[in-house]
């Protein structure tokens, strides 16, 4: 399937409804909103499922949309899913249904009757970009919701799967006036008073080992709890260790639950994060791993340290 | 003069003299680097006057280009200087004898024999761009350094300055696979231990006032001191306050000299910073203002809050 494969696919479709992943980010909210535009600029009736988890953050890119109860599809497509797994359980009733996903993880489990699976894509609304432009003209509504699919991706822009074409999307997307800096402004720079809080408290009782090349926060369930801490304010914490200069080795304890410790794992070429986390019962990257292990922040904190000298050492 | 001008104006010299501003940023340096490159693979001898505020985050993109001691320039070049008064000392031999200034800042004070101001581009360097690309090929070398210069100036792409035209230069000099993920990690996802640890303690004592509106954020010379920072690890911490949630007036006061304090002000469209500035003797733009005074933290801080209440309540 090329683009224009999926764009004929949607061109012969109606009655379109449009899956997001759990936990939505703004990626699959804002493929999705932008899609479910673009197909009603065409003429056509679309909507998004409803997504239980949706956050005040993404709800605004997705609230024209939803679909109403009892709204019966007659075709059904999924953006950045990777997995069927993923579907929040309201969607349960479509898993075995879908025509067509659009996505760009590596992970893609090829569920749908066909698939576009761009893996090179630093988000898929770079995919979702291509398959409009076929479809029907930009208009400020649509390239607004690429724009937080693309950003929020790729970190505005920061993180290293961007690319020359993430640049040339946003170029485009920019003429369309949508506002790009209030929305940088809310997205990127702006943070809860609890997360500063947080990562203040964090940065504070950082631990450095292994000649200052490993760094070690932990984020207590009591400081949590202390701080009215939600999920929102604690999600994504792990890459405040990322940033400490002279490390390649940033450990992130989290305890979810009494004597129940989540890692996080951030490192440089030095340190193998998928090894140390294996040796923990996790996985993950080579630069990005994780698991889930019991004890108590200290033991789990000296398990942590064993197993990086362990990888490294080898 | 149109970028066409530009370009032939460098066409027609040798021996040129690049000269950059005091505090040196990214995109002074990536300027002047990235055109000295420029010049040089056209056969001509370019090189860049040292500064000697450079700092080691930017002194890789300048090192190879410093003028030897006694080197005697036939022409010179400026490029981000907005006023003579921002060269650095060791140019007041070049003060009366700069032939061509290229520049962004609105308030440049046309101090060159000719002068390129272009106030719309978010960073000199997106204007560095257009002239190198009339002048020669774009090299890794020379993408690398222009980069450097755009990125540092928007934020990564994330400030309000960042236009469709920064997207699409970004977009073709990474076409040029400079390793632009490497130097986004150096600049923009990198923090000292000593200023993740200021902000820390920044954050957590972070005051509110106005129906948490208005957020007072303090950097004693005790901390700095404690911490031995360095001004490097202090550089840019009043934007900390700006990302606090809910605020629209972000104040921080750093303690300079004991009973003399510098006031830093971002607001938003609520609260306009230069009045409220210029009640406490200093001045700057209606969303970034600052002053300096004399007095004990506590006594700033009254001060400043009653000239937020007096400007909002005017």
């Amino acid at each position: 399937m090329n683009i224009s494969d999926v764009a004929a696919r949607l061109r012969g479709m109606d009655r379109i409804l449009i899956l997001t992943h759990v936990r939505p980010d703004g990626d699959t909210i804002g493929c999705a909103g932008a899609l479910c535009q673009a197909l009603r600029d065409m003429g056509k009736e679309a909507y998004l499922l409803y997504n239980p988890e949706i956050t005040a953050t993404y709800e605004p890119y997705a609230r024209d949309y939803w679909a109403p109860e009892n709204w019966e599809p007659q075709h059904v497509v999924s953006t950045d899913v990777a997995v069927l797994d993923l579907l929040p359980d309201n969607a349960s009733a479509y898993r075995g249904r879908i025509e067509l996903a659009i996505d760009h993880h590596p992970s893609h489990s090829w569920f749908a009757r066909e698939s576009y699976v761009d893996a090179s894509a630093a988000a898929c609304g770079e995919i979702l970009y291509a398959v409009i432009c076929e479809l029907t003209d930009i208009t400020p509504a649509i390239a607004l919701r690429l724009y937080v699919a693309i950003s929020t991706d790729c970190g505005c822009f920061v993180y290293s799967n961007t690319t020359a074409n993430t640049h040339r999307i946003a170029a485009e997307l920019m003429a369309h006036d949508f506002g790009a800096a209030e929305i940088n402004k809310v997205l990127f720079r702006t943070k809860s008073k609890v997360r500063l809080r947080m990562e203040a408290h964090m940065a504070a009782h950082m631990e450095l080992y292994d000649d200052d090349r490993v760094v070690v926060m932990t984020i207590p369930l009591s400081l949590r709890e202390e701080m009215g801490a939600t999920e929102a304010d604690i999600e994504e914490l792990s890459s405040l260790a990322a940033l400490v200069e002279g490390t390649d080795c940033a450990i992130t304890l989290r305890e979810l639950r009494p004597g129940i410790i989540k890692i996080s794992l951030r490192t440089g070429p030095r340190v193998n994060a998928t090894d140390v986390c294996a040796l923990l019962g996790g996985g993950g990257h080579r630069a990005a791993a994780g698991a889930t292990v019991n004890g108590t922040m200290d033991e789990v904190k000296r398990a942590v340290l064993r197993a990086v000298e362990e990888v490294v050492g080898a």
